[in-house]
């Protein structure tokens, strides 16, 4: 009799998992340049007015069990930032407030999945996509961001895997698509046309659609966004988002789950969230008014996220530059979130795979990045694109140095 | 095909299931007394010192993602308190920072439990012990709170049941045993006679043993309160507490685990508890300094804790004072934690169930408390005793007047 659950071999977080031995060069004295985690607040201070409202409501003795749903204040600012911004026609009570998108996801998997049932998945993913599916006994019916597309959806793909599963009967098993935009880990900004496309797919099949757009207004090299809200009208979808990445405040873990939709479906699964988010009582109810605040004082977030994505992209652009005169790998250059995802080219290299690939990085430049078959695509790795320039760019530079030391 | 899974049938949150009715109420202009949530932040307002510490954190831009597993200061903190408390030799890497004692039981639940393991649960419960844990599968193993033994553990009952368990060759699906210690919804602190007992049978069975303690340093009545981890040496056990009550810091939604011991059990649940923890990132960066100092500053929170255990005791035994007196209800006096159990004598009255009376309370008071039988102890209510002194005593007189007015 195993001691731990079958389900727990797929909890496993990738992007963590050279932690313990960048902690072991780090007791040895040596500095770990960290390119790991997707973590703004780490470099970018938090924006002091939402520190203030923070701090308001912590002094105003706001530190009991809020409403399990989350604070009017809050809702109510998430309901306008999606009908001022998207023209999306959210009510207070269409906004879920949970604790990142992570205990969004739970929340989804738990409410929809039984064992064997699916849900449309696109590679490269973010990584709990996949083990918090398959921990509630889900399995990914895996879509392709293509490559070759600049990461676009490959949509002729996603349709014939969703015939099969139609002519098999079992199309209903599939319980809902979740795309990600901008993504991570490719960085790419999906194209209008192309989320018509998705909606159309998820109609065809009656498939509720999520959309993952914590990143939405990071978005750069002349790419604009679209919401999934915005083309979906009249379709089943949920909108996760939060204040970790727009609003520079991961540390408050803090994030919402928007259902824009009153047909059936929407409803039946925003109630049975609502219970879930009941079961665990509250969040942290002054982070809740700091991203209340957060949300609504437009003024000085326009500021704050307009200084960061303009920093941002200068970023993810110099560690492109700098990789693209390599090759040993090719780089699809992203308009979005703040990741970068290139492509070793094997067959011109000394390494056995991408994990072999971060090992040599970690161990003989003290850098930590994470690799692509963690994100369900091997042979590429990823780099956060936030550190300070003179650092990244030193940094990547020694990348750099390292895969022409190991060409063939 | 059902949209939602089977599991989602067992989330559901019978302390807040009044809460529509409730709202209905007060937008009719109507004042309800809520005597249903445990949360002492609400009346007591979250100690100052550490309002101090959480709004230095917030200053000094400690707003990113943390160590998943809690910062050091918290986790260096717990320790400290365990080992001065209770002698309980636990270094900073045998605890996991939670989000609440919830997450500590999701984790738990999801590292352990396939579907059909077993784990001890004793009635009454608290309600997410076991829709949590038949939300990953798994089915409850009743033991029983003795009503006429002071709601103690009743020893023959549980070793009994664990001995059919052996004889069917099922016993190592018997995951865990959880004991609450002090009791929520009873009150009652367990004598160390008893704890000694449930340590024999955690070990004669080769049960790992749970103990949610997060009502610690809440006894009173001359109770004295002993942690699982002083009889429990050699044992297989986690104890489980936080920021909410004893921190009086509902809010910050900030608990731990404590795996105190070395043996392979507890280190394979802890590293699995690690990947659990690493997956959803972190925990509010700033809410775990306010706690490590909620714990560290022993002065400040041995002031604030002895002013709040003393009101507790005056309004708990106000409640019971009161309730003692009616011929249709039986209550056991508590001496811990901040909720009183009374039995309905449905023999007297003229009301239907637990149920049906809870509903009669609220549309007749408009107070809203807790039906015994969402605890898993039909016939029962509960009732908060955390409101000052005045409204509670005035309350729960009105509750004892509709008793009165229902008896036969």
């Amino acid at each position: 009799m195993a001691l731990l659950s079958k389900r727990s071999a797929f909890i496993y977080n990738p992007i963590l998992e050279e932690d313990d031995d960048a902690a072991r060069l780090e007791r040895r004295g040596i500095k770990v340049t960290k390119l790991n985690r997707g973590d703004p607040a780490y470099y970018f201070p938090t924006p002091k007015y939402m520190i203030d409202a923070y701090v308001d409501a912590l002094r105003s003795g706001k530190t009991y069990y809020s409403d399990s749903i989350g604070v009017r204040e809050l809702r109510d600012a998430v309901a306008d930032r999606y009908g001022r911004t998207y023209r999306i026609n959210a009510s207070p009570d269409d906004v879920i407030a949970t604790a990142g998108i992570s205990e969004g996801l739970a929340f989804l998997n738990s409410a929809l999945i039984d064992n064997g049932d699916r849900a449309v998945i696109f590679k490269p993913y973010y990584v709990q996509y996949v083990s918090n599916l398959m921990a509630y006994g889900g399995r990914p019916l895996f879509g392709i961001y293509d490559e070759n597309e600049g990461w676009s959806i490959h949509l002729d793909h996603i349709r014939g895997e969703l015939r099969k599963m139609k002519r098999a009967s079992r199309i209903d098993r599939v319980k809902y698509m979740l795309i990600t935009n901008p993504n991570n880990p490719t960085g790419t900004v999906l194209k209008r046309k192309v989320l018509e496309e998705v909606v159309d797919i998820a109609n065809e099949n009656g498939i509720v659609l999520v959309s993952d757009e914590i990143y939405d207004e990071i978005v750069y090299n002349g790419a604009k966004f679209t919401s999934v809200g915005q083309v979906a009208k009249g379709t089943p979808h949920i909108i996760l988002h939060g204040a970790s990445k727009v609003f520079d405040a991961t540390g408050f873990r803090m994030g919402y789950m928007v259902f824009p939709e009153q047909d059936g479906k929407s409803k039946v699964i925003r109630d049975k969230i609502v219970d879930y988010a009941r079961m665990r009582l509250s969040l942290n109810t002054p982070a809740e008014y700091a991203l209340a605040e957060g949300i609504s004082n437009r003024k000085e977030h326009d500021k704050a996220i307009h200084g960061m994505v303009s920093h941002i992209e200068k970023r993810v652009n110099r560690v492109t530059d700098i990789l693209e005169h390599n090759d040993a790998v090719s780089v699809v250059r992203p308009n979005g979130a703040f990741y970068v995802l290139p492509r070793l080219k094997m067959s011109k290299l000394r390494i056995k795979d991408d994990g072999d690939f971060i090992k040599r990085v970690l161990q003989e430049e003290h850098i930590q990045i994470t690799r692509g078959s963690g994100f369900g695509s091997p042979g590429h790795f990823r780099i956060v694109a936030l550190a300070p320039e003179g650092e990244l760019e030193e940094a990547v530079g020694r990348i750099e140095a390292l895969l022409t030391r190991y060409m063939r």
